[in-house]
C-alpha cells in the first residue's frame, strides 16, 4: 500500500538524518521519545540538546489518523474531516549566531474523500545573512527542483517567501528556501513522482546543512552577536506561534505538545524598540529579510 | 461626551500608574513614545527597562478609531465593522523570580451600531505561587468587585480562569484574578456605573502590586529559580502569541507592533520535556496552575 510505503520512507529518513547530524555535531546524540496519539497512531520525537554545534534540535516523525473538528476543517481548508498524516519535521537551533537556524519538513496527507498529497520544504534563517551562502543554498534547492519539474523552484521559492513571513513585522523569517503543499497526482505527474521529489528534497538536507555547520562552526563571535541572535530567535518564536500551520495543526489536533514546541529555542529575547545601528551587520541582515530577493544571483 | 470622559480617564490613569510604579521601583523611569494609528487616533507607549525591580514593563494607552476586516469582525464577534477603542494595558516583568509577573487592562469599546462596553481585569502570574499572597490578591479583587455588584467577583474570577489558560498545556497562566468584557449598560446598571467599577479596578492595581514588589523584592534566589522563571516566561509568551485577544486585535488592526509586543519578556526559555522534581517548589507551583481553585480560602 502506498500509504505504508510513505510511512516507511518517513521513518527511514528520520533515522538517517539523525545519524548524519550526530556525526557532524560530534558532541551529543539524539534522545528518543515515542508517543501515542489520542486518536490513532503516534510518533517518535528525537531531540538533541547541548551538542558541539547544535544547542537544541528536534527531528520529529509522526503518523496519525484522526478527525478534524468542523471549525478546524474550515481553517485548514481540508476536503474531509477524516485524515491520515505522516511526516518528518525538523528544527535546528545552533549555539553560535554564525550558524543559521534551519527548518525542514516533509509530509503526506490523505483525506477521507480519497484525496492525497505531499507537502514540505527547506528554509534557512541566518542570524547574520551571508549572501554567498544564501545563494549556494538557493542554487542547491533549484537543482533539486529542476530534476523533477522546470517550474518547481520558481513556484516553491515564492511560496516560501510568502509563507515564512512575519506579517506584523513586514519581515521574512530568514532567506526563505522552498515550500510546497497539496502536491497531488495530476494527469502529468503521478503520486509516485511526487514521492520521488519529496525524497530528493529530504535527502538534500543533511549534506547541505552539515556543510554549513562545518563552514561556520568555528567563526568567532561575541556578546553583541549573541544578543542579536536571541532577538532573531524571538522573531522565530513569533512566527511559529502566530502563523505556522504545522504548529496550529498540532495544537488543535492534540498532538504531543513537547514535540510540536521543540521548534522553540532554549533562549530567546525581546528588546523594546530595538533598532540596529545604520550600516551595521545587523542592519544589513535586516535589509535582506524581504520577499522576492533573487537569491540565485545575489552578489 | 461620554467617550471623551472615558478617554481622559484612561490618560490620567496611565500617568498615575507610571508615577506609582516609578516611585516604588526607584531605579528607572518610563520612557514615552507617542504613535499615530494607520486609520485614526494613536497612543502613548510608556516603557520601563532595567529598573531595580522591573526588568521590563509597559503601560500602554491608546485611543483608535477604525474599521475591522470582515474576517476579523467575525473572529472577534463584533456587532459592527466601525469601532472606537480606548484603553490602558499593562504588563510587568520583574527581574526576580520571587516577584510575580502581572498584567492588567482596562478598555472601552464603541461599535458603529451604537453598542458600547467596558472590559478589563487584573491577573497575577507568580513564578513560585505563594498561596497566602494569592489569597490576599483574590480577597482584594473580591472587595473591589463587591463594592459594585454581588455577583461580579464570582463571575469575573471564573472568566479569568477560563481566559488565562494555555489550552495546549492544560495549565492556567498563573493564579488568575478577574477578567471581564462586554459590560454594557443594562436596565439595572448604567454605563456610568460600569465606568465607576472600571475606575476602581484600575486604581486598585498600583497599591496592591507595589506592596507585592516591596514584600518580595529582597527575597533571595539562585540559578535554579532563574531557570524556572525563564521557562515560566516561555509559557507567558505562548499564551500571549497563541490566545491573547488583545494581541490578536493589535496584530490584525495594524496597531504599533512594539507597543503590542512589549508584553513579551526580555528573556524566555524553552527546555524540551522539562518536568520539575516531585515535591519541589516548582512541582508545587505547577499544582496550583489549575482552574477553579478557591483562592479566597486557600491555606
Amino acid at each position: 500500500m502506498f500509504r505504508e510505503e510513505v510511512e516507511a520512507f518517513m521513518r527511514r529518513f528520520q533515522s538517517d538524518l539523525c545519524e548524519a547530524l550526530e556525526r557532524c555535531d560530534g558532541g551529543a546524540t539524539f534522545s528518543t521519545d515515542t508517543w501515542k496519539h489520542e486518536e490513532e497512531g503516534g510518533g517518535i520525537s528525537r531531540v538533541i540538546q547541548g551538542g558541539n554545534v547544535l544547542e537544541k534540535g528536534g527531528v520529529n516523525f509522526s503518523a496519525v489518523r484522526g478527525q478534524l473538528s468542523p471549525q478546524f476543517l474550515k481553517m485548514l481548508e481540508m476536503p474531509d474531516a477524516n485524515y491520515f498524516a505522516t511526516g518528518v519535521s525538523v528544527v535546528l537551533h545552533p549555539h553560535s549566531p554564525m550558524v543559521p537556524i534551519t527548518h525542514m519538513n516533509v509530509r503526506y496527507f490523505e483525506a477521507g474523500n480519497g484525496q492525497a498529497w505531499f507537502g514540505g520544504g527547506i528554509d534557512l534563517t541566518p542570524i547574520y545573512v551571508n549572501p554567498e551562502q544564501a545563494r549556494e543554498f538557493h542554487r542547491l534547492m533549484k537543482e533539486v527542483c529542476d530534476r523533477h519539474h522546470p517550474t518547481y523552484y520558481a513556484e516553491f521559492k515564492k511560496w516560501a517567501d510568502d509563507y515564512f513571513y512575519n506579517q506584523h513585522r513586514e519581515e521574512t523569517r530568514g532567506v526563505g528556501g522552498i515550500f510546497f503543499d497539496r502536491l497531488m497526482a495530476t494527469d502529468e505527474i503521478s503520486i509516485a513522482d511526487r514521492l520521488a521529489f519529496v525524497h530528493d528534497v529530504a535527502y538534500a538536507f543533511a549534506p547541505f546543512y552539515t556543510r554549513i555547520m562545518n563552514e561556520n562552526r568555528d567563526l568567532p563571535y561575541g556578546e553583541r552577536e549573541k544578543q542579536w541572535q536571541l532577538m532573531r530567535r524571538g522573531r522565530y518564536v513569533e512566527f511559529n506561534l502566530v502563523y505556522d500551520r504545522g504548529t496550529k495543526f498540532g495544537l488543535h489536533t492534540k498532538g504531543r505538545i513537547e514535540s510540536i514546541l521543540m521548534s522553540l529555542p532554549t533562549l530567546a529575547s525581546w528588546q523594546y524598540n530595538f533598532t540596529p545601528e545604520p550600516g551595521s551587520l545587523e542592519a544589513q541582515t535586516q535589509q535582506y529579510l524581504k520577499k522576492d530577493i533573487d537569491w540565485l544571483n545575489v552578489q
